[in-house]
């Protein structure tokens, strides 16, 4: 049985891969060398708009800031899409690096990150398993709760 | 035509690639592995001293945050000479990653990171284009007001 | 004469290569891409329990900093062991990431980083030289005073 589409199985959990998203700044979404793709960083935007902003621990709660890592995650899936042409070329994950907007002695970034760790996994199954290494800080572009930048491994 | 030689082209930007940079501490400037080439971390420093010290949004204003980021850049490209030999070696620029050291409530770190940006633009052309990510964070080495590293594609 | 093989060269240096570190969240210790290796970030555990917590320069003295940055590169090197198979696989370490948890006002993050840095030269030579990025932030994971990630690259 061949596997589900990508795109079908982001569908069937219930999340939207948005359109590519475009950059604050001067930079582009994702760059393909090689086998490996780099994205740029990723805010918690839909449609252009930040869902949610402050710090996670005083303005955004834990939950929020599930959700937001979540959001963030499509965007750079859509990214990846944009430079690869199809979720489906993704071989693996390999590394995912997640900012939060930290509140002073908010130490539950691997929570809010799991936000987009699980939907990895849900997504990509065994394919989706990766490194990943999760840092708090003060302030972040546009006062977005969380940023994260994806590293993936892309067939030919 | 042939491409203009990049260093030409950096000077007729008007600015200067300089010597490669001298780390700070127990490590090298830049990593060839493959066709990639990691650089280390770079700060605005001219000639063995910071030239923007302290906190963008407070200490240090956002224009001298961005000339700081353009200084930080050209020690990168001078770490990436260093190990590959020649910038005409560039294929394209993969990654840049960028740390502000950011007053409370300054949330400009993308138009700080621009400074580098737009410059890696005017240099590669197209080559130039890179994937992003903009972080804000309370302190830095010496207390620098930036800090980037740059993952480059080169040619064998 | 035969390069003594990795591990033996920790113990020698008065050191113990830990179990692989078991993750704090829903991602795996490290991912293999072609040839390199990418770790997750790494914390000062010993044996599942922090060794070190609270921000370098407040509750953390410099010496405790670089001492648990020393165990977070020997579990970063655990982790590469696990994907890797041995640490004789490791062709060159290429690219070091640390993140200092830092009270206001420190900038000593190279000194505290070169406790990683330093232990790479001594078990790996000249292969053991490379790139570099030390940053301050607000806050770690579970209040960790350091975390760090390394990328290596291993043969075939």
């Amino acid at each position: 049985m061949p596997r589900m589409k990508i795109e079908t199985k982001i569908k069937e959990l219930g999340f939207t891969l948005p359109d590519v998203p475009k950059p604050v700044a001067s930079y582009i979404p994702a760059v393909k060398t090689g086998n490996l793709v780099f994205t740029a960083g990723m805010l918690p935007m839909v449609k252009g708009k930040l869902a949610y902003n402050g710090k996670v621990g005083a303005d955004v709660s834990l939950e929020d800031g599930v959700k937001a890592a979540e959001i963030s995650l499509l965007n750079g899936l859509a990214a990846i899409k944009g430079v690869a042409g199809d979720l489906d070329k993704i071989v693996k994950v390999v590394k995912l690096s997640g900012y939060v907007n930290s509140a002073s002695c908010f130490t539950d970034q691997p929570k809010v990150l799991n936000g987009a760790s699980e939907l990895l996994l849900k997504i990509f199954g065994d394919a989706g398993k990766h490194a990943r290494i999760a840092i708090g800080v003060n302030e972040l572009p546009l006062n977005a709760c969380v940023e994260l930048d994806i590293i993936v491994e892309v067939k030919e």
